[in-house]
């Protein structure tokens, strides 16, 4: 199969999660601004997930940029990717009905651990395709994003049950993390060109 | 990452925004036409913001057709303006199940001003990347059009506690400014090949 | 703007039509046979309209398949045809509903006529466009599919207030009028070409 | 027509059934982990179900790999399909909601069988098309899988009513049999290059 469809495909399932997201956003009952305090929380968690959908994107993109075809082990792992992410959008609204309390908190975080150590088996399936000289290999260096997220989901699940702030303070802090643009694979990619 | 990429996600987003606005038009209860009466304001404030949506579509387009490769910048600014595309739905149903009253017009004017600014700074990164001599800069030129439509929006928020007919007939007298077909762009273009 | 971007968009908006249709069908109370009986009505309208979405998809191929860019007059006429498209769930939803009733079928009809009078308009602009010697021209020739089926949907309206089941059934009869394989415009650009 | 944009339709529809069928997945009432405890059943029918589409996506990539025009016949066969893969969402949610129950489970099984029937009905259409020489047909060779699934699925349905268990497993077999890589086309097509 060739990277352009399964990069489509993905695209195309990302681009339904981001916006399927917004569904949870109920109409407000009642025609004036009190109406709209209740959908603030949702709203909060609605942009933290959104960030969050929007940085998967981006580096979806940078995985596969150095692919030209992709195999079976690959095309799963990308599916797997991508079932972890469709659960975005029921957790992060049980997240915001119930105002970032402990439970739901904490199970976001396992959707966000799971999701980042999906991204990672599909890492090493296309670093392994690509054999020794992995273009993916080089720009992902020695990936310190990459293994301090899952280590701040994987923190942030017990704590989400001591203070949920500190948990949802975190998720906060690792979206910021990769927010900060990531020159390493570009870079890469500009000078093996 | 190429702009096709980047558009065709746009492309799958704003698809799915329009269509899913339709999901607020809910099956009359009732099975004469006095059922379809509660969906008229419904349906007119789908409408309007059918045409909004199909006009962000329009000059999206244009923004990225003299651009070949996306910076991060460009990629998080598109991001952003996406999500205050992806509110369309939710204000949308607001304003027309509650038959265009004072504050769902004005949250809906506030959803529009706060589109047209992340269409303006989306518009600056690009013209910033393309550096002097930018393609999109002389298209765009004195963009009377992109001016006078945030001031509209902002205009027509505190309008609509006043009366909420003028800030709606405000909405519909920048959508019909933008309906009129802007050969700007394409003239500058069509020149510069 | 280039035909494929206008082509992907109005393929996503279609795609996003005909699967969101099928989430009016609910998901049956209670766990026997007996729960899907009143699905029935319901999915025999989706398989209708299913259909009919099919159709409009083929057909929109066919009209674009001799244009390689798009004008404004076509976009907007594009556009135009995707909202009466957008109407098909909701009406869909109503007539299955309240199984083949007389006013759901009739204003299923209404917004049958529209989408037949928009793709219409959608035909002559690009028929505009493409001046004199237009390949879509000589494909359409005296269209006599084209002519008939609006003739039907109008006819069907008020027909459904005397029977509603004469009016399905020129609804059916137009939908297998369409499946017919056409060849006429793949003739000719086989010879244009 | 070009087998490219019925490949993104096709993905496109793909992607928005495998998408929305986690809106199933109802937002938990409660904010502790028993409210988790009813998704469960649901969230493993969505497992089940987002495999069965993924393999669909997976093979449906086969089939037009070898093609590059699509005839009318093609066209239907592949709505077919998509029409039957639709479905999914809802009897899956059916089945969850129900806990594996008899009837819910049979009439996933008959939906089960409806599509592969109808990836049949579109493998024989290419085949035909591509006529005698055909890179399918020598691909798909004696075909185990593809005719050993229907019958899986077909005695499910009648065991569903002595024990959902076994039909539920034969689902789960089947689709663990086209987990392992199907390595047949794509050693059949590299030896045709």
């Amino acid at each position: 199969m060739k990277t352009a469809r399964l990069e489509a495909f993905s695209d195309g399932v990302i681009a339904i999660i981001i916006t399927i997201m917004v569904l949870e956003l109920k109409v407000p009952h009642g025609t004036d601004f009190a109406a709209l305090r209740p959908l603030l929380p949702v709203l909060l968690s609605y942009v933290l997930s959104f960030v969050y959908v929007g940085i998967y994107w981006n580096n979806h993109h940078h995985l596969f940029h150095s692919t030209k075809h992709v195999t079976g082990s690959i095309l799963w792992a990308n599916l797997h990717l991508l079932f972890w992410l469709s659960l975005f959008p029921v957790t992060t609204a049980w997240v915001g009905e119930n105002h970032f309390t402990a439970t739901p908190t904490a199970v976001y975080g396992v959707v966000l651990l799971m999701a980042a150590i999906a991204y990672y088996i599909l890492q090493r399936a296309i670093i392994k395709q690509q054999g020794p000289g992995s273009i993916l290999a080089a720009a992902v260096g020695r990936d310190r994003k990459g293994k301090l997220s899952p280590v701040c989901y994987a923190a942030a699940i017990p704590l989400a049950f001591a203070n949920p702030w500190i948990a949802n303070g975190l998720y906060v802090f690792v979206a910021l993390l990769w927010l900060v643009p990531d020159r390493r694979i570009e870079r890469v990619l500009t000078e093996s060109n």
